[in-house]
């Protein structure tokens, strides 16, 4: 997954030990697996070249990382001019946020 | 690696087979590897669930994805309140960019 990190979620996850982002399109702070229970604990934290892009390696609690139930975001392939899945589905999002999501 | 892309390096991209950003500190297009020779032969192209990232998975021409040298440009990890380097060193950047760089 990619996601935001401000300095309020930065802290936190080296604070606390599991992920911590900024959601832009919720304005707020969002720790990873709040609703879901999916927390991620942090393994390892990497940054690159120009330091302005952090990779962590995480325990992925729930084995899905992704709030469509998928293991990664990245469940799907381009393949011509359409999109295959082929990611494992871990978990029927409805049972975990309800069908307002 | 983390690079931005945008309609025109997509387009590029899906064209060539190579992959082509868009470098926001210089305003322009960037054919990956134009000055290294570096390019990056596109493998295989993922789309997170939102559809706003992409993840390439390419063979890297010259093993280094980084202008550094580096395999990788998270060659860094954090140990405590330091960075640590343990990544693979391919090439000398001197040697590739001039000293300029």
């Amino acid at each position: 997954m990619l996601a935001y990190v401000n300095p309020q979620s930065w802290a936190l996850t080296l604070s606390t030990g599991v992920a911590h982002y900024w959601s832009r399109s919720r304005g707020k702070l969002w720790k990873k697996g709040e609703q879901s229970g999916n927390l991620q604990e942090v393994r390892e934290i990497r940054v690159d070249c120009d330091l302005d892009s952090v990779l962590l390696k995480v325990h992925q609690v729930g084995e899905a990382a992704c709030h469509t139930g998928y293991r990664s975001c990245f469940h799907r392939r381009l393949e011509g001019d359409g999109l295959v899945t082929d990611g494992v589905r871990v978990f029927e999002p409805e049972r975990i946020y309800g069908s307002g999501r």
